[in-house]
C-alpha cells in the first residue's frame, strides 16, 4: 500500500466507489462486472477497470471483482478501515446536523464531543452528547483521542478557533465555514473544506447554460 | 457570453474568485494585480491570468484588474447576479442550518420555503419562513417562481421526493442526500450533490498520507 501513488482525480472518486460496494455489500452480492458496475455508476467500465487498476483491484474476465475485496481495500487507502472519533466545534444547526447524522458511523466516524463558547449552552445534550465549552478541550483531549475537528463555528471566529485546535494537537480539520482559513497550517494538519456556497454556485451556474441551450 | 466555452476546471474555479473579488469590493479596494491576488488567494499569478483571461478578464500591465468588473463578469457567468428563490425540501437541523444561512443572500439566493411531510411540523415558523407541507408545493409553485429546491430529507424518501419536485417543474436540484439521486432526470433538470461522507472521506485519506509521511 504504502509505495502505491493513487492520481489525485482516482482518490476523488474512491468515496463514491465505497459507497457503491458498501450498498453492494450489504444487499449480499459477492461479485460484479465493471460493466454492471459501469450501468449503475453511470460512468463507463473502461473508467472503472482504470481507476481500480491503480491500486490493484483487477477484476477476472467473466468472473468481475470480488465486492468484499475491492470495499477492504478501497478503505485501507482512504483510512476509513477502522474507528475514528471526530469532535464538532460549535453546536448551532449545522453542528446539530453533523451529530444527529449517523451515516458517518458505516466508515467508522464517530461524534464523540460537542464544544462551544456559549456558557448558556453549556451541559446540553444534544443526541446524547453534552455541549462542553470550548476552554475544556485541551483536557478532553488528553484523555480520549481525536481524529478529527468539524468546524461550524461564525465565520468571525473561524480564524481563532482553527488556530486554538491545531494548537492542542487537532491534525485534521473538516471547515464548515464559508472562507478560507487563512492560517499557517503545519505540515502534518490537513483541511478539507466544505464550501456550500460554492456549491450553490456550481448549481447556479449548470442552470443558466441549461436555461440557455432551452432557449435556443 | 454565449459563445465562450469556458472549461469545467475553471468554473469549478470561479466561485472561489467570486468570493474573494466580493471580499476585496467590500473593502474598498478597486483594482489588484494577479501577483496580488496571487498571494491572498494562494494560487501562482499565471494561473489567475490564464482562469481570468478565458471570459475576457484581462488585466492591464502594471495596473492590475478592476475588481467589479471582474465580479461583475464571473457573477453574470454563475448566474449570481440577479434574485433567485430556493426552497428546502425537509425541515431537520440540516434544513434548518441552511435556512438559517444568510451568506447565500451574498449572491442572489434567498430561501422561501421550507416544505416536510410531517403534519406535526404544519404552521410551524423558522426563522421566519413557515413549515409547509409538501402537497403545498404544487399551489406554492404557481404564485411564486423557485429556481431551486434543497433536497434536505432522509435517505429512503430522496428518490420519490426529487421524482415530485421535477413533476412539479423544479429545475435545479441541490441535493444533501447521502446517495446518488437515481431518476431519470429531463435534459433541463440539474442536479448537484453535496457528499458529505465524500468529504469525510477525503479528509481521511488526506489524514491517512500525513501520518504515513510522519512515520517515515
Amino acid at each position: 500500500m504504502d509505495d502505491r501513488v493513487i492520481s489525485k482525480a482516482v482518490i476523488s472518486r474512491l468515496p463514491r466507489y465505497f459507497r457503491y460496494l458498501g450498498d453492494l455489500m450489504r444487499n449480499g452480492v459477492e461479485r460484479i462486472s465493471s460493466k454492471e458496475l459501469s450501468e449503475m455508476m453511470k460512468v463507463t467500465a473502461s473508467q472503472i477497470r482504470q481507476d481500480l487498476n491503480t491500486f490493484g483491484g483487477f477484476g477476472q474476465q467473466g468472473y468481475g471483482y470480488n465486492v468484499k475485496y475491492l470495499y477492504d481495500e478501497i478503505a485501507k487507502i482512504l483510512g476509513v478501515n477502522h474507528k475514528h472519533h471526530m469532535i464538532i466545534i460549535g453546536a448551532g444547526n449545522l453542528a446539530r446536523s453533523l451529530a444527529n447524522y449517523t451515516g458517518f458511523n458505516n466508515f467508522g466516524y464517530y461524534v464523540i464531543g460537542l464544544f462551544d463558547h456559549n456558557p448558556a449552552l453549556k451541559g446540553i445534550t444534544f443526541n446524547g452528547i453534552p455541549i462542553r465549552m470550548l476552554d475544556e478541550l485541551p483536557d478532553f483531549l488528553t484523555h480520549i483521542n481525536v481524529s478529527v475537528a468539524a468546524l461550524a463555528v461564525p465565520k468571525h471566529a473561524a480564524h481563532d478557533v482553527a488556530q486554538f485546535l491545531i494548537d492542542n494537537g487537532i491534525k485534521a480539520i473538516w471547515n464548515f465555514v464559508q472562507t478560507d482559513l487563512e492560517i499557517e497550517f503545519p505540515e502534518n494538519v490537513v483541511v478539507q473544506n466544505v464550501h456550500l456556497s460554492d456549491s450553490l454556485m456550481q448549481l447556479s451556474y449548470a442552470m443558466t447554460v441549461a436555461e440557455r441551450e432551452a432557449q435556443q
